[in-house]
């Protein structure tokens, strides 16, 4: 998507990219963002393991398409023809990436795809160019993935429509588009004004920070709003359409588990007739799971929910306490909605049912292999 | 109620004091809470005045009983015997309060009803005597209101419950007790253990600031969560009740104005058959609205969305801007929960039907005077 450079100007950019001539991954410091737009040059496949550690990216498909460059990186940090060494180095370059984010399954989904796809290769060069080729694949189809699924979601934002989304399931934690943020930019793109509503989505207040960065560099109109706003905006009719990304979507029950405070906006928007749609790449699909609520969720801890991370006037990255002095806190990650309270999982493939994704399985699974 | 004290001890403290012997009214710096506790001593009542403008004291009941001491302050503050004189500047105590902070009903009803009894008075001494004792009374009626209404309200919080609270409405916002937190206080002091979850309330975070910090005083066992996670924390069976306060409740319709927020927390409760209910001291009830959706939700602008106020690690209190630079907010301060949500209204007289209070009007207007 666009990025606003110096003299009002903007200049594409995708939050992970991969230069073949020097061999270097480039990130978006997503760290900085919304206060500094810098970008990370990982130098080595060590570098861009940390990035991955370090959080510099984020999102499942961001983190996957990183990954996934990191492991052609890595494989061609060797020079040499000898087969038994590069073996050693390619395993050596696929456990540190494993381990850069171990609870993130797309990292690893991505690089036991990256080296099914080597393992055709019988020569250190023929390893080392197919890694590249599917690195480039894997990035490719992501972004189609969420171009298209942007395509079909952009018709359910008319004219002049108010649209609320949570959290960031923007062009940052992909890479490139986004999925609740891709119908947005494809109807700016079919020539539609419309206004966002960016809930600031507590604890790390990423629809806040990233959403509304987002928003603004692609010169969408949009406002922050508390998570707490949402019922009474709803109830005086101030919303239209509410579209939401998702961490794992159960094709066997069609429960979305998504960042806290979805459900809240669900039922919400049930109470007073607003359509919630979910816009989901297809690898967001769990086939295995049966219940929601065998999903783990996480206590993330005191420090977020206590307090803010933010930009002092002087421009000083600083957290700020913000709870009283000795009170400690709860802090669910995700919650669970029911497939009952969504309309729609728009998908690259289609705008789904919940209640019917499971029918559907060898189509979807077809169009994911 | 307690406020802790160096060396692990506590001392009791009430919100707004007033010493006759020096004349001065004694406030909490609750702009400093919760990350210290000071108290400031209004020397004159131009001081009180200017503590009500600057917010210093906060809340409806604690306001009315400081515009209360304050006037009766300032009536002292004048020397002699003229009673044209004396009528000068009890007219210039009754303006300067009345305009300290001029959208607050309380302090505005408190001082008629002051300068109603003092009438009373047929020379200056009297006159200063009534007020005195008006103020007094004035106070120690909103002390035994939230007392008795904590008392009622004890019964509905069982051993070990777990109880979820939104904003501050507690003795902090009043003179003493509080009104959601009194049920707490009076069921702690009848011996009950009982868990209270503090909804942070964005954008000011009064839940996680001023009640998290009067829980931790009262050594009440608590944690502080995002408004976010209410909705799951229900889902998961993990609230047995919830209790809020409120700004205005609709004595016609039983519709309760209350901070952002309170009105998704009551379609989440009433969702999971988790008991809501609204705490208040008579003086709440608003007899002439008809309708809910006729109060005026102010916007109160883009700084308390777009950023927090805190204490970083050096102990600076600090505002910080979370959200992206350029983007703007929309904040409402307040929502309308309708009476269908609203299991009981706990108030001094009774725990009431919100659909039935206008046909209690007689009565409790009885109480009230």
């Amino acid at each position: 998507m666009k990025v606003l450079v110096e003299g009002g100007k903007s200049k594409h950019c995708e939050t992970v990219a991969y230069d073949p001539e020097t061999n270097r991954v480039e990130l978006i410091e997503q760290r900085l963002l919304p206060h500094r737009f810098e970008t990370l040059n990982a130098q080595t496949y060590r570098d861009t393991a940390q990035a991955i550690t370090d959080m510099v990216v984020r999102g499942a498909i961001a983190n996957g398409a990183t990954a996934a460059y990191g492991y052609a990186q890595g494989t061609k940090e060797f020079s040499g023809t000898d087969l038994e060494s590069f073996r050693r180095h390619e395993a050596e370059v696929y456990e540190v990436l494993t381990k850069a984010r171990p609870t993130a399954v797309d990292p690893i989904n991505a690089l036991k795809e990256m080296r099914r796809l080597c393992a055709a290769g019988s020569t250190v060069t023929e390893w080392q160019a197919i890694a590249l080729a599917a690195a480039v694949e894997y990035s490719r189809r992501s972004v189609e993935g969420c171009r298209a699924l942007g395509r079909l979601g952009a018709g359910l934002i008319a004219e002049g429509a108010r649209v609320m989304t949570h959290c960031n399931a923007g062009w940052l934690a992909c890479v490139d588009f986004g999925t609740a943020t891709a119908p947005m930019y494809a109807a700016q793109e079919a020539g539609r004004r419309f206004h966002v509503y960016c809930s600031e989505t507590r604890p790390r207040s990423q629809g806040a920070s990233l959403t509304a960065w987002e928003m603004g560099q692609q010169g969408i109109s949009h406002q922050v709003v508390t998570d707490n706003a949402a019922g009474h905006m709803m109830q005086r009719g101030m919303v239209d359409l509410v579209i939401v990304g998702s961490d794992r979507t159960l094709a066997r029950t069609g429960e979305v588990a998504n960042k806290i405070g979805t459900y809240m906006k669900a039922v919400l928007a049930k109470r007073h007739g607003i359509p919630f749609y979910v816009a989901i790449p297809l690898s967001t699909l769990d086939w295995e799971l049966e219940k929601g609520d065998e999903i783990p969720i996480e206590d993330r801890g005191d420090e977020e929910v206590c307090g803010a991370w933010g930009s002092t006037s002087e421009g000083q990255l600083t957290y700020v306490r913000v709870a009283s002095p000795g009170s400690r806190a709860f802090n669910p990650g995700f919650d669970v909605t029911p497939p009952e309270l969504i309309t729609g999982i728009i998908t690259p493939v289609g705008i789904l049912e919940p209640a019917r994704l499971l029918e559907q399985r060898t189509e979807l699974q077809l169009r994911l292999s």
